[in-house]
This record gives C-alpha cells, structure tokens and sequence, in this order.
C-alpha cells in the first residue's frame, strides 16, 4: 500500500517503520526543519525494544509534497491537532479521489477539519495504544506493545477500512476493525481530559494527581461532562467503566507526565486543550448542555499558555 | 482601651504598634515561636514609612494566655483563617462577657467559627486596606496609608463598634463606622477569589494574568457565582462594579503576587481557599446554587497542596 505518514514524531516514526518494513511505500511528512534534515542524512535511528535500527524513507515538508498527482492511498495523520488544518492545505495535492484518511490522533472533532480536506467516505478513524518517545531529530524510542482500533466514518467506507486493518496486522501493528470506534474515542478523550489538563494546570504527574483526596471528584465531574455532550452524539459512555479506566493509570503509570504536561510545562509548545476539554466546551455549547469544569480548564491552559509566552 | 491581638504578623503588628503608641493597653498573641522570642527579646522593630522604630510588647501564646480572669475589651483577629478554632480554643480565657471580638480577616464565613466562642451581639465584622509585610521574626515594613470599615454584627453591638470607630482614628488607623459591612466583605471577598486563587494555580502574578485573553471570563464567571450566594444571604453585589474594581488592579498592582500564591507556591503553606471560593462552594451547597468555577479552583488549590506535601 502506498502509504504518506503526516508528522514523523514518535508514533508517526513507529507506524512508519513498522509499515515499511513489511513492505509497505511509505513516505514521511513533516514541519520541523531539524527532524527532516536529520531523517534525510541518516534516516531515522530507533531504539525499538532495545534493540538500535536505522530506516531510510523519502521525507518532505508539506509544501514539498510530491505535486505530480501521485497520490497516496493512505494518509494517516499524526500531526499536531493544531497543525492539522494548516498541514491539510498543504498536502491537498496527494489527496486523490480514493485516498483515504487516517486520523489516530487523541481527542475529539478532528473529523471536522479533515471533512472539508476529504469525502467523510474516504475518512477512518480510529486510536491507538502504541506508544513512542521522540529523543530529538531523527531520533525514537519504541518499546512495548501497543494496538490500533479504527473504523469507516461512512458505511461505504468499511472495504478499504478492513484492507487497512489487514495491512497493519502485516506489519505487527495489532490493529482490529471496531463497530464503534467513537465510543472508543470518547473514552480515550476522557483519559486525556482528566489527566491531561489536570496534571498539566497542578504541575504534576498522574501519580501525584492519584493521591489527591480531591482526584476522585474531579475525574468524575469532568467525565460526567464529556458523557452529556457524547450522548448527544450517539454514544452513551459508561462513567463508572471509564472512572475505573482513568483511576487505573494513577497505581499503573504514576510517575508518568501526560503529553500536555511535557507539551506545555517542560517544552513550552501549545497544547491540543481545543481537541479536548475545549472540544467539549464548543460541543456543549452547541447543544446547549452546561460543561463547566471543561470550560475553565480550558480557559486556564490558554492562560498557561499565554503566560508561559507559548505561541 | 485593653486590646488583645491574635496574630502578631505583618497586620497583626501594624494595629498593635498604632493603637499601643495612641495609648492603648495591647497585648500580642501569637504561635510562632521565633516571633514571640524575637519580640520579646528586642520588640517589634518597624520600619515604618522608611523610618526605624521598635515598640516593646507583651506577647503570649494562645496557650500561655492571661487565666486570671483579666478580661480584653477587645480582640482583634488577625490570625490565618485556617487557625482561627484552635487559636479561639486556647485563648477562651480572656474572652469575658463584655469582650468584643472585631474580625478582619480576608473572605468569607469566620463569623460561623467566632459564634461558638462569642456571643454574636459581641462579635464586630470589618475590612481593612491597611498592608504590611513581615520580613522575618519581629520585623515588619509598614508602608503607605489605609482604612478600616466595621460594623457590629446586631443591632446591641453599635455603641461598642462606633467606640471602637473612635479608638481607631485616634491611632490613626482611618476607620469608619459602616452601615453595610457585609457588602464591602463581600466585594473584597470577590477579590480574592479570583486574584489570589487564579494566581496562585496558574503561578503567576496580577499583572500577567490581567493580560491573558481568558482573564475577563474567568473573573465574570467567579464573580457571579459570589454574586449568586451572596444574594441569598442580602447582599446584592453589582457585578459590573465589581468586576470594574478587581480589573482595575492589573495595571495598578500588577507586579504584585496574591498572598494566596505567597503561601503555596513561594512558602509552601496551607492557603485559605476554604475562607474564599471554598466558603462559596459550600454556601451554594446549603442554598442549592451551583458554583462550579469555586468548586474546582477549590479542588485544585487542595490537590496542589497536597501534591506540595503542604499540611
């Protein structure tokens, strides 16, 4: 499958990696000058499970991208939330009218930026649980397993969504076709809408959160929020399962910093706040549904953000 | 007039040394050892309005308290809310049955803990502008200029207050006898539920947080939730007015970090959130409103003291 990664971070740099060495064309996008100048002198170097690997794959900005009307037969997008509108106007010309879109990103409305870039018969979404640590240009860290979920925005797109999932079992990725991959989504977001913006506003780890006596009732309050707004959607969360899923990672990965935390408090970048509890925010406005603990954690990290000079 | 202050910090000292040098008979009480052997053992030393002065006081600790009966007129409350049962508790001995208890505490609600030691028709409320920063054991700096407002708290206790009016000015403490006390409680009350408590979570001073865009939500969103609970207790507050007031301080203090934020994040000490957007939570509680921007700011000045091992 010809296959274009947009954002060669860590996951993006896992997936392709992966995808490629079961045989799959893959070509990298992304933004940061210093990554692709690293990826085209000396491919990408990865520690995966211990174990030193060097992969060599084309790499391009997407202003670069190939304009010959190639196009790709899967994009999957790893880009920044943020960037994702601007790097969709970018890749236009490989976005042929039977590419299909990836979209594997954490959090929620993606799909209302890709709608206007691609068919939604032509858009997949999905989450996964690998993970990935980028050390710096050109530079990744893959250890562990993980999975991938995903399914066809539309009915017409289920063929091509289960040709995705066999291309990724090729490649070890441990992907499965869902008939319901949004509520998956929700409740990945409602990992991240706790613990993400929590510890990122407290400036701590998902540990210290736990031991909180005030953990419990923000969890709950923040899911509770994240289900009225699903269930107009279509997708009524289970809130206990969910409480119990988020309190898990307090014994199971405490000493862990979400990726909000390393984004904004330790690289001072702008976090993807609008594609989480501000996803909520703008949802619950929509249906007129009260979220205010969504709301002010939304407002605080823009704070952050501003008073940290992030832009 | 025989005045006992509780508090022998920054505001604490101040009234203490003005009503001493006016010829009233003061007595300090206080809890931090340093601090009384430094007072005791060279007195208070002031710079006052960059002049050096130092005035010798009596000073106790609430559990070496005069027990002979040898009753206060007055006790001016100038501990930390947080200390305020157990300070009451210890010093029950000099509160006879004509002694009046003025309380000039920040925030909301310590009238509920001075009832179960004073009869209420004794108790005396007000606010002040007066500031002061201690410098260490035994040292303050007093600069600038001030007011007290207070008030009886029923009808029996305005002779004593407009007394206390009268002993006041003539320290040159610049009171006033005030008809709606709660009023001004309340309006500084919104104050400090939005600067110090928004300060202190995002970790920043007036001034930065006067220049984030979410600054004006934020304070608006608090603001009617104060505005909300008050009203149920007869105090209707102009929201506008209010908001105008507090605003105002991000160009005029701007430079300057909350005391909340002093005590968390710069000395790692307990905060009187209970006092402020706590006593709002839990006054909306007992009315039925819902206050959830004082709810979560409440949880998450908790969890950050509990994450900084504060106790």
């Amino acid at each position: 499958m010809k296959i274009t990664v947009l954002g060669a971070g860590g996951m993006g740099s896992r997936f392709a990696i992966m995808l490629h060495n079961a045989g799959n064309e893959v070509n990298l996008v992304d933004g940061w000058q210093e990554n692709i100048d690293a990826i085209r002198n000396n491919g990408i170097s990865a520690n995966m499970n211990n174990q030193d690997i060097n992969v060599r794959l084309p790499i391009s900005t997407p202003q670069e991208i190939d304009k010959t009307g190639n196009n790709a037969d899967l994009i999957i997008v790893f880009t920044k939330s943020n960037q994702l509108q601007e790097t969709f106007e970018a890749v236009k010309p490989i976005i042929g009218r039977t590419t299909y879109v990836l979209c594997l990103l954490n959090g929620i409305g993606h799909e209302e930026i890709l709608k206007e870039f691609v068919p939604t018969k032509n858009i997949l979404q999905g989450i996964t649980m690998w993970t990935a640590i980028m050390d710096g240009p050109g530079k990744v860290r893959l250890s562990g397993d993980g999975n991938v979920e995903l399914q066809n925005f539309e009915p017409e797109g289920k063929v091509f969504a289960e040709k995705v999932v066999d291309v990724f079992n090729k490649a070890g990725l441990n992907a499965k076709y869902s008939n319901n991959v949004k509520y998956s989504i929700w409740r990945k977001a409602c990992v991240n809408g706790t613990l993400n913006s929590l510890c990122t506003i407290l400036e701590c780890n998902i540990g210290q959160l736990g031991k909180t006596k005030e953990a419990d009732t923000l969890l709950k309050k923040i899911i509770a929020e994240f289900a009225a707004v699903s269930e107009k959607e279509g997708i009524r969360l289970d809130q206990n399962e969910v409480f119990n899923h988020v309190s898990e990672t307090f014994s199971g990965v405490g000493e862990h910093y979400p990726s909000m935390y390393q984004d904004l408090i330790k690289n001072h970048r702008l976090t993807e706040i609008n594609f989480i509890n501000g996803a909520v925010t703008n949802k619950g406005e929509k249906y007129g549904i009260s979220t205010p603990y969504c709301d002010i954690l939304t407002q605080l990290i823009h704070a952050k953000e501003e008073i940290l000079n992030v832009s």
